[in-house]
């Protein structure tokens, strides 16, 4: 941390920040300027708040130099974390591709859409039993129902399942039928069920919230990991900007930037970032091309009858032409699919 | 809903919508301009999807009409909704003030904030039991320890009590201490808990999540009424934006604009949305002469030792200075504080 | 400046940095520390370019630490400055309001609306004789004719006249009729403009690009300040964020903020930064109660027949009202309307 | 454009819509819904705006249904432009790769970037000589000696050469020296300088600005394009978002709503969005999966000696590896290097 201090601070106040700054067990160095002094803080920089120094008088502000993060971080852990899932490995040189419904609506349709895409060659299926909905009169999914539906596509296409779950009580049901545990975008930021899944036995897919900064997705990842699960996917799905053609903005960079800051695997959505399926091709390709993973990508094999998010879910024939060229930009970048 | 179809949009895919929309138990009205036919849908629109429509051949993009909120509508309520709480009045003609420490720390600590605010006018306390903290390795709240020291507050000075909860489970611990339960900015779509605290028998202070838009908070007060719950508070308290110098961008237009589309209360939380406590005073005035119902501040008797955003709070002095201000500025309204 | 070297800086690396830093004429402090090294440096700190040191091998990133503006700095000259126009000054006591349509459309319409708001108490008059239009199918303003017309309109009324300049060529013609010349928030980093003001003959508005910081708004003052011109009246009129309901988020915070980094006047723009007249009485006695200087407010005679921004321009009747309103608010804060 | 009546808007009111539309020359199409009527507006709605129609009593909103830019719209020419400049085509199969330093600095810089991007295979050279910078105590570029010795590197190399104007008295200078004049982000929105390269006899260059949509980035090529100059290249070079850790973010998808909304070439700005050379070749990847027409990079023989901008310049030997990879992506889509 460094305190930059206000120009008219007195001496006293300079002395009374390095008091504080070694009562918390820091060294504190003065470096006077000619508008300006500055104190660098040396020691174990986490515990220090820099709201804390910003409120000592005489103090301009404080900048933290060191990131926040230590366990999602390469500097900690500099190899590429890879989470096996019965099978699938995701961070390796093999690109994963999680396919299916935005949510799981019935029987049929869940069984329709794992088969396309298992024939499409995707690696796990996704489709949502808990549905978190802006409003309230919206459908909401299945619920263990749908678990269970999932569960029953698994057994007949061999594909593993990724499905979200919403609230930490509902972490022990959606465990005993999913094979990763997916933390949705609204949800980054609730401790609560970050803790849960913390302790579950499970991998964790974790979505950036789209008002969330690349730092603060690695914080989130870091409250997994620190409750002992270090199986933890990375997830860009795009972000909230003043555009409005298009749901979100995919922040294409972060994938670059997450696999420099972090060790763990990186995948991308181009459904939700999007919202249309025509753009979906595209952003796909940029994704791979990029240094991602993976992808995770909603398929429907009706999508003008789909109960949620019809207008960005490809059709099972788009979904097969998409591999084909993914196929190729794969090879591009010297990656498997 | 009004669909916009494409230009090149086939006969065939225009009946082809109206039969659908038809099929949802609504009536469809065809304008065919020069350059696209406009179908208007005609019925209770809320059921229909904007994505599916937005999915059927031949559509180039539906718009919908109606407003998606309904309880929490001032179409649907039109006289404002007061919040009774414990001789407490939070929407009508008197300002309601709510102050007290981010954090609850320690005995000392929150009898001291809660006996200073009180003599200077406060007619709530607040205080956090337990904290969503973005780094898993930050102080995390006393928890129920807490909610007992916040009674205590309550029995020594009168003041009724907002505290935040974080997650369904802890909604009845947090209803047994607490007159308001608050739902913080991170959890506005939390759905899980807004069903809980949905069902809770307790008013709620609902903050807006930081990149949240206007629509989306009524959405989720929606959820809390829709759940029998209609003793809801909304609170502004800065939303995400480019800027740097401050911690948010306080929405002050929000003000005015949720006094026109709802009939629930709104307060603004000066501290949050700023970060600084210089800047408190002047945004506080500003949302009383946008119309607030009043304000939610933080106080600490020793900013600077403060285990939580120390940065953003007020020491004594300053509040009860504020509060001198503020009296004017309610009168310049026709409010009272 | 402060430079951070990544973890595995090598000794000659953190050399080569202090040898670059003194060769600029600079020293620099070396802080060591567990985890990074940390170099300050100390001398005339501007003339140092932060992506020159982030260039250097082994640096991760560097900090600024002083603001880049100098002149427009409150540091540099801590008495407000007051802003001296034809008999009303900007930046005193007295609150000025700057009211008129946003667009002079014939002469009838600006002579009307000029005498209605001397007649409801304003201060000075503005109109657009040079429109920026995001088509060029809109209506671009009348150009020299409107200038004309806004001279007459002076004549007649006796109120000083602020108007648009969108180009370097157009400043002496402006200049002509002009009182004030506005640059408008899409040309805020015009700087072939910002230089031409500021060698002219008159104060300047500036205001506040719509996705600019308060820093940039800051150093586009400090353009036209270091060229010479030093009345400088700048203006917050809302910038752009997610939110769909308003056109623009007026951002209250800026103007504390702006009156305690600068010794310039600040007015605020509620007309623009709301897009709905519904919302600018609210806005307008939230920026007054916020410490603003003054207020610039669209006012047409009949809004519907407007040929621009009819939605967001009052009625004089309404204009009316808010100025009686506003009296109890500038009272309120101890100003003078 | 499309009518939304207030709930409580009366049938008079109704009425005088109608008869307002009718006097514009369009036709009104009334559908009354049970809580709502629609006023759907048939004709050549361009003319149409859709602030006036908001201002009329009982209008609740206006939603625009036609998308307002014309000249620059695929429905209107749905062949790709293909913009040649001498011997250069933008816009066809094979990609178009402009690369130089941010700003010419002196002679021996320039020629020695110039040489090193055209052995790494760049088509065309690009080099500042007006540079807009934030703070007029930086390096504003050396003006006309700069643009000479960008003539003499084009002799040297026989690369086109692109370079910024920054104001209408300044195009015939640049157009004297340079192949594509090249609109800044930060002069998205200078109408004037708009219109002035409209009637230049050079190709255009035009960056979106930080803060602009796609649409109002079409709007900007629409005013080009309807002052005479067909030969318009769209640039995205990355928005302003929250997100700190990049100096904007490249907003990918809009690479294919460009071509689709569309018929003019589509390039991307990797060093700008990012800000840090250790992204340019992710993105630069990306840019081109997603369907580019081709790039423009930021290369300096010696970036840690570079006056603007070495943060986000790429050496020549990054480059020429960049070079080599975007050969296989190239081949992957389809396209030529």
């Amino acid at each position: 941390m460094i305190v930059v201090m206000k120009q008219e601070a007195s001496h006293a106040q300079i002395v009374n920040v390095t008091v504080r700054v070694e009562q918390m067990g820091c060294q504190a160095h003065i470096s006077e300027g000619k508008e300006r002094t500055i104190i660098g803080i040396i020691g174990n920089g986490r515990p220090l708040d820099q709201a804390h120094l910003e409120r000592l008088d005489g103090v301009e502000r404080a900048v933290p130099v060191l990131r926040p993060f230590k366990l999602a971080s390469r500097d900690f852990h500099p190899q590429d974390t890879i989470v096996p899932i019965n099978g699938v490995s995701v961070g390796g040189k093999k690109l994963v591709i999680i396919a299916g419904p935005c949510a799981v609506e019935d029987r049929e349709q869940l069984l329709e859409a794992a088969q396309a895409v298992k024939d499409g060659g995707a690696h796990m299926l996704r489709g949502g039993a808990f549905k978190p909905r802006t409003s309230p009169y919206s459908f909401q999914g299945l619920g263990e129902k749908g678990l269970r539906l999932l569960a029953e596509a698994r057994r007949e296409t061999g594909l593993p399942v990724v499905t979200e779950v919403m609230a930490p009580e509902q972490v022990p049901l959606v465990t005993t039928y999913a094979d990763v545990l997916q933390v949705g975008a609204r949800n980054m930021q609730n401790y609560a069920l970050l803790h849960a899944v913390g302790e579950a036995q499970r991998p964790v897919l974790l979505k950036r919230g789209m008002m969330s900064t690349i730092e603060e997705l690695l914080m989130s990842a870091e409250y997994i990991l620190s409750h002992g699960n270090d199986r933890v996917i990375l997830c860009e799905r795009g972000i909230r900007t003043f555009e409005k053609y298009t749901r979100n903005t995919l922040d294409i960079s972060a994938v670059p930037l997450l696999k420099q800051l972090s060790h763990l695997p990186v995948v991308v959505d181009p459904s939700h970032s999007t919202g249309k399926w025509e753009l979906v091709s595209a952003v796909s390709k940029a994704a791979i091309a990029a240094g991602a993973d993976g992808l995770i990508i909603e398929v429907h094999p009706h999508p003008s009858r789909a109960l949620s998010d019809g207008a960005q879910s490809l059709k099972p024939e788009s979904f097969n032409t998409l591999m084909a060229e993914l196929q190729a930009i794969a090879q591009a970048v010297g990656r498997e699919l």
